[in-house]
């Protein structure tokens, strides 16, 4: 198959911010892109060769696009899911998979999934509602403080609660939901999976999420995660295991608990270039956006190393502000050794929205640490 | 000034593939562009905020786009200047200045600039036309074999040649020229320097042009130049002076020849980001096309060091073939450590048509070296 500059076209369901990460390399190869959003101002409408506006959970729209193209991928697992599965009956290549994206977009069926491929991860129980969770915690099966998750629509930490009493379920919706053992881990660690149709398989290495001290939220994203190369090693395996076991094509970003005992947990999957992968785009051989493409394309993968260490920091808007977005100290933050800046093109910013993120690479990954903390102190991004 | 998800118009004259690579990076910061070409099917047809097809040697049509924007840029030299100048007059910041280009553009004055400012280049002569050269050389003043080069107009080799004989002259136009003093070099370097209007300047490394032994063709760039340092950091000296003499701001690439006696002579300069740079995408902490965006924005510059050795091989058409281009073997040189291909998305190929490049990058400049002579004999622009 020809792709380079030829008249093959890659179709892709979502055009926010990882679609238009995507573009970079659909234009450095010069592959033709179709790209489906519902709104006229995604990221994707600049950079792809042709832009569609529409309803990615409707059937018709989905398919419809779906038929103009040769291979059909997605940056967001919220689409239409039978529309995929006819367009793959009827010849479209369709990566990742429906089937996957199936076992994946339920919580319940995932974990399901690793309990029958013996893949490690936290105790859980599957209900068809929260009633039926609340039984069972009268019941004394389940004790506090454990986690809720929805097992569908969840996205970004929504969806997901701890529960420390049973005060905790007041307004809380009554639908299917999973309840999860709260696990005391050292570490949240992801690794991303690349895989191609011909079954080529490659890991990038461990990354490790570093929390803010107080306001339990992701600060960095650090490449590679500071760890013990057992534990790394350990890590790479059981993500190789996870993405061999859906017989995945494309990028699976596994999420993973590391554990007091060195354990390793899976927690979930996104079967997709990942927020913990940005890193890649200035520290890897190959970005993990090229990866996606090569994988999908059934391409050999490309070298998943790192050049230099890489440490990304999101770019969400400040409380407070909201409106015509400022990006307050952006010409300090690029004076500083290593800094790269990705503005994902929102012109409205809000409290808590990804409006970018910045990477930050350095030979030395203390120096790089030192370096994020300063970009954080630095940059604001208000209205 | 705010430029990132704002009102800010960045223009750029030329839509080929050097404005393509540099709206890679537009998109990454979200600046707004607009290009202005003359095809229809120029690659920054995508990519661009507004694509605008019109004649660059046009006055009122380049000073029309120019009245649009804010900042205003080129990818190509040959552009309308008093066009240019008009809008400078008018407020528009045009970098780099058409006062500049207008001394770069011609070959005459450009050399007359590097023998004002003590910029060691090789000796020449300049002629109204080829009848006067002909005469000097008649009454002895050069002695073959000797270079004559076009003041105007020259691009990509075109516009020179080495004269032998006086039969050489058989059948050259009579048009403005010099002759300048054939020099015995061991190799052709460049350096690329940038600037930007607060006076801020660095250079990234030196690159080594390899040549094939018997072609007489560039065959791969390398980055760093295997030269000793003392010859790297006089050639890095002497580009920054031609920058700093130029009053520069953007990029420019700064060719030079290292003598056999380990003279570094300025053979010529291109104000834009150039061939010779290429290889900064991936092997660079900065890549060139995001160093002249900091630059003619007046940001801060980058760090030029590389992360990697760099090696650019360029992708040109085979010879015998003419048509819709195929790229055979591309999917073996993926497959190879290293190894990206960027393809510039010209449909038609036609012999010795620039079509794109290659990078492969490594830790290890041999292994580099050793892979791109495998990419050269396996990649191969056909039809």
């Amino acid at each position: 198959m020809n792709y380079f500059s030829s008249d093959f076209k890659l179709g892709i369901l979502g055009g926010g911010q990882l679609g238009k990460m995507m573009l970079t390399d659909t234009r450095k190869f010069d592959i033709q892109t179709y790209v489906l959003d519902p709104s006229d101002e995604a990221p994707c409408k600049i950079g792809s060769n042709k832009f569609f506006k529409g309803d990615l959970m409707d059937f018709d729209t989905v398919y419809n696009f779906g038929k103009q193209v040769d291979v059909l991928t997605f940056e967001i697992e919220l689409v239409n899911i039978p529309a995929l599965e006819k367009l793959e009956a009827e010849g479209i290549k369709v990566y990742p998979s429906p089937k996957t994206l199936n076992l994946i977009q339920n919580k319940g069926t995932q974990k399901d999934f690793y309990a029958q491929h013996n893949i490690p991860t936290a105790e859980y129980k599957r209900f068809d509602n929260l009633d039926a969770l609340k039984e069972a915690v009268a019941n004394g099966a389940f004790s506090f403080p454990f986690i809720w998750k929805s097992t569908e629509g969840g996205y970004d930490g929504n969806g997901v609660k701890v529960i420390r009493s049973a005060e905790s379920f007041n307004g809380m919706p009554n639908v299917q939901c999973i309840a999860e053992v709260m696990i005391p881990f050292k570490n949240e660690l992801a690794v991303i999976v690349a895989r191609n149709p011909s079954g080529e398989i490659k890991t990038y290495p461990v990354v490790e999420m570093e929390f803010h001290p107080e306001a339990n939220q992701v600060e960095y994203v650090i490449c590679p995660a500071r760890i013990d190369d057992a534990v790394a090693n350990k890590a790479r395996a059981i993500a190789l295991k996870v993405s061999e076991h859906f017989n995945h094509v494309g990028l699976l970003a596994v999420e993973m608990f590391q554990t007091e005992d060195d354990q390793i947990l899976v927690n979930e999957v996104a079967p997709r270039p990942h927020n913990s992968g940005h890193y890649s785009i200035e520290a890897s051989y190959t970005s993990q956006f090229e990866q996606h493409i090569r994988a999908i394309l059934d391409l050999p993968l490309g070298n998943t190393d790192s050049k230099v260490a890489g440490i990304m920091v999101n770019l969400v808007g400040a409380e407070g502000f909201s409106g015509n977005v400022v990006y307050e100290n952006i010409e300090k933050i690029i004076g500083m050794d290593g800094v790269t800046p990705h503005i994902y093109g929102k012109k409205q910013t809000r409290p808590f929205r990804k409006m970018g993120h910045v990477t930050i690479v350095n030979e030395d990954i203390a120096e790089a640490r030192r370096i994020a903390a300063e970009v954080k102190n630095t940059i604001r991004v208000i209205a």
